[in-house]
């Protein structure tokens, strides 16, 4: 087992941190927020989401805030949809990147979108078929990958059948999350091994989420495994709404130090990334959740 | 690289969570504390220090805290002791295992204790000698392992020499610190192998501050080399009073969940330990700083 020489880290701050803030940010903060990353080195961007308004009425400027943001050369900008009529909002502003997303939990699935695993599969099969006809590639997540917080366990088969489906229906990536931060390395270990004996590695990426502090350390784990795409959020905003109990996204400076610290490139300017997540908290009016800007205070 | 079946994690909250703190703590308080905390399954508890009090204050109450708790049968109660004149006080209130230190800085160790690192081992032999013939078990810690404040690196070469020092004249086990952490994975197992290929495994215990939120990845690391003994402390108090910019040792809470997740036993009743460790943080009036204990509020 060896560590990568070199990481890509996917920013998810503007779209899964900041989607489960409860005060509106403004479009202008939000575009700020994106510019800003973009100046940081950082290549991908997640920079909202094409879902309803209804369910996520933060999120309900997405087309102003995709029309907005600077497009750096070199940087992905991609949203997330959840259906046919989401991926024709994202195309409508000029969308070059989408990502789909399902639970591995049934009774995640079940919860949140009123369908079971295999429907859930179903319904972002067309998404597929569009993007790849359009020429615009498409990222996977797969959440709820080491626990649910209403089924409790979920069975490595069904993570490795939603990841697998998603990569062979077309997706370049796929992220598995552990939406709740409920994993320890052993367990993020073995579930990332078991997902990579039927999808390259090279097409994987990992999304952990710091509910218990265990990110990093499942990272790294995860790291030793060889995955060299790894998902984070500026100041550690974020979680899941429909998952009780699930605070922020691992911090993405805390990130970058373990890995620059590792040797692993990142092309990340922590500073400037410091900076950036220190202005977000201000606007949240809270403490930043990376302890890398806090030891910084 | 296999991680042990079982760790035994050694508890500093006693010592070096509370001698941070800036408000004064009841000794009644502290004596239910360490009471609480031997109740949890934990078998080694540092429950003060026999420093003098110009120097830390919050301990002064170090001979009543001592008297006052109740030895559990199993349990280890190790006191810090600077000195001869300490290592005296604590045997006088019955003390069976006391914990010498030195930082393998020289910078850090010029600035607190006024000596080289050669005159700072000079300092703890003649306890090591007395200890010996008393029958009374010595512990270790080099502190500033992975860097100093006041110097940035600290030479490997150095942190061998020290904890080789004290493991040869008679330290039963010594503890590694990252005092300011500061380390990442890569630098902490490097570490680790080093003082390991001089010092045998079995004799050597960590300790990590996550003041950049490494230390869980950094205890990853190292269980991977083979360490089988954690230093941390309940609720994450702690730091280091001479360190600019040091925050918390690692969560109890957190180590914990992270040990037994991946299998292995640490003898730790976990419900019991987030109970004391929120009963902690009520009063110190904060929040606690384990993300296992946040989780569940």
């Amino acid at each position: 087992m060896s560590t990568p020489a070199r990481v890509r880290i996917v920013e998810v701050g503007p779209r899964d941190g900041l989607q489960n803030e409860k005060a509106l940010i403004p479009t202008a903060d939000k575009i700020a927020l994106i510019d800003r990353l973009s100046a940081t080195g950082l290549r991908s961007i997640e920079a909202t989401s094409f879902v309803s308004p209804k369910w996520v009425p933060q999120l309900a400027d997405a087309a102003e805030v995709f029309a907005g943001i600077r497009k750096a050369p070199g940087v992905s900008y991609p949203v997330l949809v959840p259906n046919l009529q989401g991926y024709e909002r994202a195309l409508a502003v000029g969308a070059k990147e989408v990502a789909v997303f399902s639970a591995a939990s049934e009774a995640f699935n079940r919860k949140n979108i009123n369908a079971s695993i295999d429907e859930s599969i179903e319904r972002f099969l067309p998404v597929l078929e569009r993007a790849g006809a359009d020429g615009v590639k498409v990222r996977g997540y797969v959440s709820t990958v080491l626990g649910c917080p209403y089924q409790g366990e979920v069975p490595l088969a069904d993570v490795v059948r939603v990841a697998r489906r998603l990569h062979e229906a077309g997706c370049y990536e796929v992220s598995l999350g552990d939406t709740i931060g409920i994993g320890t390395p052993g367990k993020a270990r073995a579930m990332l091994r078991a997902v990579a004996a039927e999808v390259p590695m090279a097409a994987l990426a990992i999304h952990f989420h710091d509910t218990r502090g265990q990110a990093l350390a499942n990272i790294l784990a995860c790291l030793e495994e060889g995955v060299a795409v790894v998902d984070a959020a500026v100041s550690g905003t974020g979680g899941c709404p429909y998952a009780p109990g699930a605070s922020g996204n691992v911090a993405t400076e805390d990130v970058v130090y373990m890995l620059e610290g590792m040797g692993i490139a990142t092309g990340v300017d922590l500073p400037a990334l410091v900076a950036t997540g220190r202005w977000l908290a201000g606007l949240l009016g809270r403490a930043s959740g990376s302890k890398v800007t806090l030891s910084q205070a």
